[in-house]
């Protein structure tokens, strides 16, 4: 493996932004867009946790900037640039930076960024990779976690359970024939873009799982959440699935579609913010203390034995 | 250990700034402070390559948050806040945690800087810690590292060395009675606040070494430089080991001083601008290529195997 300078300079400067000053300085210097806030976010991937370590390291990058651009689509906000970084042990190749460079250039043109700056690291053990994003928004229309209300109903982008689903694909547990539950664990699509801000009370990325992250809504918002589980929107993929895998889908994350808190006189007005897009309606807020309450078609209240992801 | 929110809730909440939504939403949202540039940095730290296993968690989370102060102080810039990752294996306990989030706080007081936002992970082995900080500067007067030019003097805020025999204090290699060595070595001081904008040319902060760092702005800014290993600054507790650390001193980092390109006619000035500091020129930028020349008090030029630290 060549020397950290050396691979900063093959693989990484190609990448850089003006910002970036080449990644040979200490830090990045940015003008903010005139008249924005300044959104922030970051989150790791971790080898054993987030990722396999025979996925593909094209794959492993994307996935990367994507959960990170999907925190910014779900504040409601636009990339600018991200800053990296790696963690790598001794035995990782060229080569495997090579594809994981690649990766990273294929979803900065597709997501309009650039990498400002970063950090290069070697590690005993696993990979550890972070990306910290830096987005912009117009002031005070930051979709928050905190402002759903009584009332609101609750809306899904896409479809739950592929990622749950696809992971399983991954590790052999299942038969994923197209390819396309294995393609929605290994690269979501961030729901970035959408003109929510004056449509949706409040917004959350489904990462952890819909009903944990519908508990976090909840609980930031002081209400309560009733949702029907035959409403929550599958892929045909899933579909054949039927119930058996209700649990996955609900409670396993990683499919990075939004849910929101509506009001229902807005309706009209997020299926015309989504036009290109799947949005379901999966039930309502009401007033409480944070709980979620899943119904299934018969009126049945649901019990999980956990609600989500959580570590640890 | 408890649970990955109760963590987030009970040690990272109360560090929370405004920014941070309460560490309960996707992003932190902050308003640029008008009229000036965001400057952006991130560094970590790993188990085993930046830290011991045994090192006292708050004085970790210290450096961790120095370490990414001293790039903003290398730029000139001042700091707002701050993202963090952690990623911690199963034994780590909930005493870890809370000496490590004190050791934040004390620092953020310090500083004057506060927690926007992060993530958090579980770990398979090594403890993993990423901070990115945000800061500001005015437009333009951020120090950069390709700015030096020939006829400038080379000039070194502090002591140098005082964190390589700290280093061997810490693993048991040297004596270091009065903790001093071993302190520098933990607890590095950022050089925030030193008002360098229309003094220095340009500007890097010694984490990888004088050597290397030097190097840095050589190549960055197509000089050539030349110290005097003699000039270069020492405290008492390393100048009684006379030259025999000459090496370790030169060519290893973690000092976190500021290496400056200053042009002759503003050394008043810079020496005015750091009052409470020690500050000593150690030699010269030239025209040239690249090349760092260290030479001893007979003028004999020094080879050294190798000039800095490098991963890998």
């Amino acid at each position: 493996m060549s020397d950290e300078f050396s691979r900063i300079e093959r693989y990484f400067a190609p990448l850089a932004g003006v910002e970036g000053l080449g990644l040979k300085d200490d830090a990045a210097v940015l003008q903010p867009p005139p008249g924005r806030e300044i959104v922030l976010t970051v989150d790791q991937m971790i080898e054993d946790v987030h990722f396999l370590a025979h996925d593909a390291p094209d794959f492993i990058a994307r996935k990367l900037l994507r959960r990170n651009l999907s925190d910014l689509a779900a504040m409601g906000a636009q990339p600018l640039g991200y800053l990296l970084t790696t963690a790598l042990p001794q035995s990782v190749s060229d080569e495997w930076l090579r594809l994981f460079a690649k990766g990273l250039q294929a979803d900065q043109q597709e997501f309009g960024c650039k990498l400002f700056g970063g950090d290069s690291s070697s590690s005993r053990n696993a990979i550890s990779l972070t990306a910290t994003f830096i987005g912009h928004v117009a002031p005070g229309t930051a979709l928050r976690r905190d402002r759903a209300r009584p009332g609101d109903e609750i809306w899904v982008t896409g479809t739950i359970g592929d990622a749950a689903l696809g992971l399983r694909a991954r590790r052999g547990l299942l038969q994923d024939v197209s390819q396309f539950l294995t393609l929605r664990s290994l690269l979501p699509t961030p729901r970035l873009g959408l003109p929510l801000a004056n449509i949706a009370n409040a917004a959350i990325d489904i990462s952890d799982g819909l009903l944990q992250d519908l508990g976090h809504i909840c609980r930031a918002s002081g209400v309560d959440a009733m949702i029907s589980s035959q409403l929550v929107p599958v892929s045909k993929q899933v579909a054949i699935f039927g119930d058996t895998m209700l649990q996955a889908r609900l409670t396993e994350g990683d499919d990075y579609e939004l849910l929101l808190a509506v009001p229902p006189e807005k309706a009209d007005a997020l299926i015309a913010a989504c036009a290109k897009l799947q949005i379901t309606k999966i039930g309502v807020f009401k007033s409480g203390t944070g709980q979620v309450e899943v119904q299934d078609a018969a009126g049945k209240i649901l019990q999980f034995s956990k609600p989500g992801w959580t570590h640890f």
